[in-house]
């Protein structure tokens, strides 16, 4: 016989997991969640449920309840969803010090399979099978952590960049122009006409600093990356931020600033997730800026093959890490190897910009950028690109730019970083890559 | 002659706009700024700047001031970005009882033409003129009143649901599948498969109230309109809520409350803003629930003609809005005008759902879900629609769904509402419709 499923009918939550406490002994409590755990001990029955903040202890003595409820409890497993209405009892062993002693039992939902991996299992399937049932897998501890992490991180990252003066904005994810040359770039059926997902709101934000001055956003962005690597999504969340009358180590300065307190708060707020992915958030005051002139000197030493103009490919990282394993910038890059926005030094060779790195691992890039629009046209042809192509960006340049710079920043590679994970798959909740696109 | 550009060098701001005011008297000030207004009146210039907080008055002595920082003032016009140094001085007319006597100015970028529009202007090209230099038109004061309070709504909106226990997510916008069907969406080439850009996060969030309990998300989605009207965009911010072990009331009175605390919030926190665009914010406390049947009836009583099963057209709604000018919902519509995941009452002709209305515009949607895999399966085949092509979403549902309702609400559509605009393209930065992809 199947078991029954009932319906939600009038039951509201009164307390949530971590409301129950010695504190609220004797009083009446109606809690909602899902079982992590279920043991039959003789007389008793211990159920885990957890809800959206933690877990609870649901108390069943079997002689002491109805056979109805008794019977409910019996067809539990774990992920069952359940609601239970009962009284609180201060309990010692119990999480919080407290359980509930039930009255009455609903069972909202009962699995008709079990996943391929227990919620506490020290070995897991491949990602690849995890990630057919994702929601379920995000059950998981670990997974549960990383995303805490993940949201307080977001919401510490606005919080700064507020504070700070920034306006947030939204910008069009679709474009008619590829904004720094044609590459990796999805292309869609706009109506009638093609269309490109955006790499990155680049144009869009600096065209909005001429109104708002400071302004950030938090978006997705889209690559057609063909590399099927552990550090790149096909749709991430980038962080944009645009501002007007600095230059670009001013810039890097906000950063600095961003990242200390970022550090600060999620090692301090969100100690409970850390201790479960067994790692921790170091304080970081000061991240030291190495020029590219001195990365190619590091590079040397280490008997690196490498020519001044040279990108740094990822085996070159690679023993650059050996020697800067936490954050740093890489500053003043060739021009040539910077998008066509980005400002010339006075040695024009030399551009003003850089790349904030976290060892091998690229995290952000930014600069001061190009505000003449003569200049502009001219670094546009330099690139093999058309400026026609980019005619509605360079419109507003005739009115008026004021000198500007910014940065982007990969949001799922800093979350790589503070939640210790060499997949960046694991830090999204539902990721997109070139073989995956579902669920 | 050209007028002469100057770097940025090692000028930086002291004093925001704000911040020039009669307690900073004898005080040394660097502001930035773009101009928004000069007057020369005699021996004396006034020049107002506008920098991302307000106003600030430069007052230029002419027989007190070097040849060269003259020479500068008379080389500027509207929209040119300057950087003054000088002395703070308290001035009863000036904006914020203070002004600036420069020492130095630096012309940071100069208008090589003049917009088609002045900033104070009351009559204005037609949008699509102004468009095409939208930062430029975003210096506009009822532009920057408009985003001023976007930003607020949303600072206030996201407030609300962190408060109130949801958890942000961020989900994929790109999917193998269309979530409702096929129509209005937009393909795109996902390597080398087709994908499409998602309506909505439905899927989504509905799965995440599995590991996460109470959900939301604020960002883009696409609908491929075939209609050019004024409360469409193809691109639109989307805030959707999910929550587990809730009905569609319950539902409803959250956003009663948040609508309630939104109207409350930009009432009080953007007057100044609301002053500009010659309107008001009125209380909210409690939203009207009309069912779909009493709707009909009020529709009846107006010579309508309408019958039981019909969607509700942009004419009906004209005159709905007649007698529900303000916040209203449409609640149990029948459940065949509504998508396969809305779960029917005890009524299977019923469904639990609502629509929240203001006027004849349609804000947000919801309802209580099916959490069902074989309801939902014989749903989607009601609809017509395969289970085959939903695999993925409906795996998850074998492992224990709980039940839960949510809604989906259009960000633009409530900003209408606040910024009393009539044309959702002005509470955009840079709108998408059908006719617009640029800038």
């Amino acid at each position: 016989m199947p078991a029954k499923i009932d319906s939600l009918g009038n039951w509201r939550r009164t307390h949530y997991s971590k409301d129950i406490k010695p504190s609220e002994e004797g009083k009446e409590a109606t809690v909602f969640g899902w079982v992590s755990g279920i043991r039959n001990q003789g007389g008793i029955v211990f159920i885990i449920i957890t809800d959206k903040d933690g877990v609870a202890q649901i108390t069943v003595h079997k002689n002491k309840i109805s056979k109805e409820v008794l019977s409910r409890v019996e067809s539990l497993s774990d992920h069952a969803s359940i609601a239970v209405k009962g009284k609180i009892k201060a309990m010692d062993k119990a999480p919080n010090g407290a359980e509930i002693i039930p009255d009455g039992v609903k069972v909202l939902a009962l699995p008709q399979k079990t996943p391929p991996f227990t919620l506490y299992a020290k070995t897991l399937p491949s990602i690849d099978k995890r990630f057919e049932i994702r929601a379920v897998d995000l059950r998981r501890p670990e997974a549960l952590a990383i995303f805490r992490i993940r949201e307080k991180a977001l919401e510490t990252i606005r919080g700064f960049l507020k504070d700070h003066g920034y306006y947030e904005v939204n910008t069009p994810k679709i474009i008619a122009t590829a904004t720094e040359g044609g590459a990796a770039l999805f292309p869609l059926l706009y109506y009638d006409k093609e269309a490109f997902l955006t790499q990155s709101p680049q144009l869009f934000k600096e065209q909005l600093v001429m109104p708002f001055e400071k302004v950030f956003e938090i978006a997705p962005a889209y690559r057609a990356e063909q590399s099927r690597t552990l550090h790149h999504l096909s749709e991430f969340l980038s962080i944009d931020v645009e501002e007007a009358f600095v230059d670009y180590k001013d810039i890097m300065n906000t950063i600095e600033k961003m990242i200390a307190k970022l550090h600060a708060s999620i090692s301090k707020e969100c100690n409970k997730e850390l201790e479960t992915l067994g790692t921790k958030v170091p304080s970081i005051e000061k991240i030291p800026r190495m020029t590219y002139d001195a990365i190619l000197e590091l590079l040397k030493g280490k008997d690196a093959q490498v020519e001044w103009g040279d990108d740094l490919t990822s085996e070159l990282l690679d023993k650059i890490a050996e020697e800067l394993p936490s954050y740093y910038f890489v500053i003043d890059w060739p021009t040539k190897s910077k998008p066509f926005y980005i400002k010339p030094s006075s040695n024009p060779e030399i551009s003003e910009s850089f790349d904030l790195m976290h060892g091998s691992l690229e995290i952000a890039s930014g600069g001061t950028r190009l505000s003449s629009k003569k200049e502009l046209i001219n670094r546009l042809k330099e690139k093999g690109l058309k400026p026609k192509g980019f005619e509605y960006h360079l419109a507003v340049f005739d009115y008026g730019m004021p000198p500007h710079a910014g940065f982007g920043l990969g949001f799922e590679r800093l979350l790589m970083v503070l939640t210790n994970q060499k997949n960046i798959r694991e830090v999204s909740v539902f990721p997109r890559d070139q073989f995956r696109l579902t669920p």
